[in-house]
């Protein structure tokens, strides 16, 4: 019921509004603006974020949540901080059930016999031990399938072909990735005994992208694979021939036990308010096919060289700078959530949070969500950035996946848009790998975050973080 | 010993020039020339090429030597010719040894723990039923390892790190290729344990490159196989960071039994001249682990178009057009010498060949290797083409692999050389699929073979074609 919900939502803010104290405008000051334009400046003639993403993606290589190597992660992070000349460095836990990939096998049977390149979805159950064989009844969309009979999709794979459109903001994710979260269910609520979608993603490689999927309460349990995109294409032209193709499965997967991992916590601390923060990071954790160079190195590299950028001034600013390395976002924010909870009484002094999780590309756009008194500090920030080719667009887009649980519960928030036209060739695949990374683009971002943060904890005045109702929270 | 069997290789093909007779100029008639624009055109609106390589690519898929797709591979080609209207469809057997691919894994061991994505190259055996753990020892090239010294090497795996270059003719392949055909034997004179190489490739994504290696004869059969371009990229910086870091390998392949496929043969039979060919094609076999569209579906769909475009005129040309699938090229142009010692005694009614196997890309020049006397009408064939953005370029460039142990036993041979800059990003990879296939680039050169075998199959006069002595075939 999205309607209503928003409805109350919107009540609640204004109520929440009026009940705010009327707050004299933000403002930034004079010689915060001068150093945040030599930040800019030393930030852009090189900073220490393609060094990060190096090393982590190199050292650690592939850290999915709960793997040995997100204990790797979890140390390099420490030590990183620590390296980077970070005041202060602690870890707070991350607890969550562990999802394991085993092999994975589709192969084409009969006339037209051939094996097809797949990934298990993140969360999917395995065949169960033996290979699983079936005719494909293809659909156009998880909408198709939702409209389907029920005869058709019977003791069948489902098949859902489709499409992710590309563009700068990535806006083609949201209407695509319902196939991979929910295709199973809705698969499994209409007989099918596995479902198979083409990946979602805009590239046409023979790397599949993996990503979470969720099972409904009380529906049976079925493996959930993607197809990399030419595989995709190849079962539907061999489909077009042949009707009564059968498909053979053999995926080995399952969700066992639980692991502790940590968000790892940096902080440049502040000289007059340290207890106030500008929150700012992408996640440690990536998928296991790629060493998660874009999705979310860059995240961390950016942020993290952005907090040394500002720890390099002869004085730290007002106000605490604090990067985190998020743990376990792949499979579904749950170090985010946890920060969240641990943070819950914090919000206001949260004054204002920005993240990184879109890739390697550059940043084009600010904007933000912030009370009236703090837009004009905003456009301020982004005046600072110009330079580096970046619009200030006012109010928008939205606060990014590991910030979310924050801003849903009243933490003002920024978005540092970046140009993910590329993204989702690699997301989630095996592709996502440090060659994709360009470090001038990288030393722009780290630019924009340092300017960004640093100009946050200077200003006089805040951005409107105040405790939303926890019927709210995400 | 190269330049001394170069010289006599000179010696002899000026002794055989001193002995054939004075030949008159070869002419295209007028009406020859006229007929051909009219094949360019309609080949240009719209050919059967894309149809062709969409069909085998999809119903057969990959078809490596001596599989099972490799028979129904045969068959299709049999089908095709017969439905596209060739006058006369036969096969001609090919027999080899059969290499076989299993399950092939590598990973860094110890800190910096994580896969590595490799394929065993053609021909190499396993790692014997168990894995194989040893320390890595890198070279930048084929050279740099047979230079070291064997102390450094024995008891290691061997990494050659070689990177080709991108160039539109695809000439950084043969300076390159010699880690992957040599490497091994190479390493294993210096007591390596096994061999990994750099994929020879251009590309930067996660899929390495398979492809033939030779052992030599009384060396010690190693293990090979080829990391991707980013895989070998990251091991050299875990292996800056870590010297003695260990690799494990698992990787089952052997050469085991024999089999017989076939070379498939359609002909449009000459009006005039039956007995007196112009031979052109590609190779039906392809590598396993994509689906052979690039290399080499396009050859054979090329052809094949242009032999139906022929075939489609209300009169068949003076001499027969033959268009050939050849077996099994990957493993050593086995087809491609199968067919030379069959046709041995017919090289002078070969009145000239060229063969398509160098991808999707269009065709920018004709050159040609043929007598004086036939230059002038090489010339004018050019001249027709012109139109479809090819320029003549006289004598140079190559027969390509499968008319070459022809073009050695003396068959005049043209290049219709295709622009490869992308070639090699999917060469003997998994991306090698039909979505990387332009079909107008694929009509343009299907316009352009159609042209020159028309007009070879027209003119007056040869090409000088002329038996060799047996010293100098492939």
């Amino acid at each position: 019921m999205p309607r209503p919900l928003a409805r109350r939502v919107t009540v609640l803010a204004l109520a929440l509004a009026a009940a705010r104290p009327a707050a004299a405008e933000t403002r930034l000051p004079d010689d915060a603006l001068e150093q945040a334009a030599v930040l800019r400046d030393r930030g852009l003639a090189g900073s220490a974020a393609y060094g990060i993403v190096e090393s982590l993606t190199t050292e650690v290589g592939p850290r999915m949540a709960g793997t040995e190597a997100d204990a790797r992660a979890v140390a390099w992070a420490r030590a990183k901080f620590e390296e980077l000349g970070f005041d202060r460095v602690r870890v707070e836990p991350v607890t969550f059930p562990v999802w394991h990939r085993g092999h994975e096998q589709a192969r084409i049977l009969g006339d037209h016999a051939q094996p097809l390149l797949i990934t298990a979805l993140g969360g999917s159950v395995g065949t169960g031990g033996q290979p699983l064989e079936a005719e494909v009844v293809r659909f156009d969309s998880l909408d198709a399938l939702m409209a389907a009979d029920a005869a058709s999709v019977r003791g069948k794979i489902a098949f859902i072909d489709g499409r992710m459109e590309r563009f700068r903001d990535g806006r083609g994710y949201g209407p695509a990735v319902g196939a991979r979260s929910n295709g199973a269910t809705e698969a499994a609520r209409r007989g099918a005994r596995a479902v198979l979608i083409r990946s979602i993603g805009t590239d046409s490689d023979r790397l599949p992208h993996t990503g979470m999927m969720r099972y409904a309460e009380g529906v049976t349990q079925i493996p959930a694979a993607a197809l990399s995109v030419p595989d995709a294409e190849q079962l539907t032209r061999v489909l077009e021939r042949d009707r009564s193709a059968r498909v053979r499965l053999d995926i080995d997967a399952e969700t066992r036990g639980e692991y502790t991992s940590h968000n790892v916590i940096g902080e440049i601390v502040g000289s007059e308010r340290p207890e106030e923060v500008v929150l700012i990071g992408g996640h440690l954790d990536s998928w296991d096919l790629g060493t998660g160079a874009v999705d979310d190195a860059t995240g961390g590299g950016i942020t993290m060289a952005a907090g040394k950028l500002i720890a390099s001034l002869p004085e730290r600013p007002r106000r605490t700078v604090r990067v985190v390395a998020f743990a376990n976002e792949e499979q579904g924010l749950l170090g985010a959530r946890a920060y969240a909870r641990a943070h819950a009484d914090a919000i206001a002094q949260h004054v204002i949070g920005a993240e990184s999780d879109f890739g390697a590309g550059r940043i084009y756009a600010l904007r933000g969500n912030v009370e009236p008194e703090a837009r004009k500090a905003l456009a301020q920030i982004a005046e600072v950035l110009t330079p580096l080719g970046i619009a200030y667009e006012g109010e928008g887009g939205g606060p990014g996946p590991d910030i979310g649980p924050m801003a849903a519960r009243g933490m003002a928030w920024a978005q540092l848009a970046q140009d993910g036209t590329d993204y989702f060739d690699l997301h989630h695949t095996a592709n996502d790998t440090l060659d994709k990374v360009d470090a001038e683009a990288l030393d722009q971002q780290a630019a924009a975050y340092a300017v960004f943060a640093y100009l946050a904890a200077e200003a006089e005045g805040d951005f409107g973080s105040a405790p939303k109702s926890a019927g709210e929270e995400d």
